[in-house]
């Protein structure tokens, strides 16, 4: 019953809303520009399928350069297997029999990567791919300051010896992941504590291979530092996801993406010369990074969002907008607005070229 | 290639995670009890759909005793169509020849009301309905200090005049949603402001009766209030959603309906004995009415959400909590964590009793 009244050709302005759209112009040119910059660097990108869960993005980053694709959880690698992807890294611990026997169930259909942090659950694991005939490559999960999963860098060696010998695994390295440094303020405190960070995952590597074993792949950072990683010497990739599409946090966090991506709504009420109602909400846009902007209305903010409608204050009430006129809002956090969304509308200026389903939206497993 | 390894019969600790549960002897006590209450003033419920956005619930509201349903958007009336559902209100604003349009076919198969605040609204309104041969019953939305759409009261009698006489809309009466009062955490303060709220229903309501309009449906109120509502004589039905299924706000104001649903989850890490982490984070619960809450675990507490990602700390370290161990937690916000998640699962005590699809999800058009 519920037909997508939005269809390639259609003009922006006779779009049904609440909408998704991504500027294709400038998420292809940010793209290229993030795999240009860090090849310059000699190193490569793992983009993070977080952000936008849609697996026709994974592949125009595929296309233009990427190493592989990052992600989360086994749901995500399958929509990405699904879509031909074939060597992919779930930068996440993934734990318990279930979950490990469909691991090992994609493993034959791709090279597939995991982090690990703990010794039960690398039996765990190489007990499942064993029982299935499969093989996995794994990362040792290090905590660079976070304080989420991952060991600390002295106990790293233990676990890496432990992946090396046991059946259905093999280790190819460490990743740590500076999720507290991506949106410091100040550029140069930015540095200073990425760099101490990262400093943990090269000490890492450094006992790692005293001990006797390769590190093929030292993997970390993200959007807001990945300019800090590319002249760390012996990270190998960058697991950056929001330089992608970008939202009005990282914009603020001072990185020059464009910001490619917005939710166009509709303007349902007008009830005082000074307010506005639009027909979007939490619902449409997260707010868990602070409140999306408004953008292309003169002294128009945006003030709360409920579940289903924004609230917009304007400054100038002298301002034309009716029931029924457009309004378009940059999101405060892109990865879990994209994650509200069944689909993405790729426009080509104001026109709807493409449409992509947003085929991990809900995948959380 | 996604199929749900929770299947009816299975029991709680052998679940998939990230799973989001209802308690189905406390959802049923929670709509029984919202019910016997209403009745014995006088009143009737029409359960907001927003909630739980599943209509398997809807369906047990009304067999409960709900006089129809509410909801926000076409789409979500669309999905209490197809499951049969014959009342239902968009207690909001529907803009646009397209909406309208769906909206016509749906008053096909449904008794319909919508809701308006402007004038150009309800031309469109009655065009789209005149083209197609429908009919609408329509309430006026009054602004009663929540500040989002509907008009002031002295202006209800002028809308409702021009909804009598246009054709394909009947005016039935007027609605108005104090949301500003729902959770104040005094009682009395609350009462106070509830009663200030309402009184500006009750006066638009005078005001078009005093015009010579019939008003049958006077609609409002929320779980937070809706016990100060229903001792307000005029009030004719009640517009409450989360007392279905309850949250960690809405005890935190004071309701003591109980907390049915949960999300539960699996332990992927315990890199310190004082920290664990669990397999969910922002796109399974959300954030917007404040964190969720860890239960059943001493000393635990939850201490922030990543994307995918719960960090616990544990203040007793040698509390027993290890990879594959389950947790549980009560959503913050009840309406926008389902909004998150394709299925709910009924659990009867300790076992899957039966499998919903949460239909409106993502049904915000």
């Amino acid at each position: 019953m519920s037909v997508d009244a939005n269809f390639p050709g259609i003009a922006k302005q006779d779009m049904d809303t609440p909408a998704l759209l991504v500027d294709l112009d400038l998420m292809e040119a940010n793209i290229t520009r993030m795999d240009r910059f860090l090849a310059g660097k000699g190193m490569r990108v793992r983009p993070h399928y977080k952000t936008h869960k849609t697996p026709a993005i994974a592949l125009k980053q595929l296309d233009a350069g990427a190493i592989g694709i990052s992600c989360a959880k086994v749901e995500e690698a399958e929509t990405l297997v699904s879509a031909g992807v074939k060597d992919i890294l779930i930068a996440n611990e993934i734990v318990g029999r279930k979950k490990i026997a469909r691991l090992a169930g994609l493993a034959r259909h791709a090279s597939l990567m995991v982090a690990v942090d703990d010794p039960r659950n690398v039996e765990e694991l190489s007990q499942g791919m064993s029982e299935a005939g499969a093989w996995l490559r794994v990362l040792v999960d290090i905590n660079v300051g976070m304080n989420r999963c991952g060991v600390e860098p002295e106990d790293a060696l233990a676990l890496a010896q432990q992946v090396a010998n046991a059946p259905g695994l093999m280790f190819v390295g460490v990743m740590g992941y500076e999720g507290h440094c991506q949106t410091i303020k100040g550029m140069e405190e930015r540095q200073e504590a990425t760099r101490q960070a990262m400093s943990r995952l090269l000490q890492a590597r450094e006992l790692v291979q005293a001990g006797g074993l390769d590190v093929e792949i030292v993997s970390g950072g993200g959007t807001g530092t990945h300019a800090i990683d590319a002249d760390i010497h012996g990270i190998t990739e960058i697991q950056a996801g929001s330089y992608v599409v970008m939202d009005r946090d990282y914009r603020d966090a001072g990185m020059d993406y464009a910001n490619a991506l917005t939710v166009l709504a509709t303007v349902i009420s007008r009830p005082t010369p000074g307010r506005v109602i639009a027909d979007v909400g939490l619902k449409g846009m997260t707010t868990d990074h602070g409140l999306p902007e408004l953008i292309g209305v003169l002294g128009g903010s945006l003030t709360r969002l409920s579940e289903e409608h924004a609230i917009i204050d304007l400054s100038d009430p002298t301002v034309e907008l009716k029931p029924g006129d457009r309004v378009e809002f940059v999101p405060g956090h892109c990865c879990t607005t994209m994650n509200l969304h069944d689909r993405v509308y790729g426009m080509r200026g104001e026109r709807l070229e493409v449409v992509w389903s947003i085929a991990g939206r809900g995948k959380f497993r």
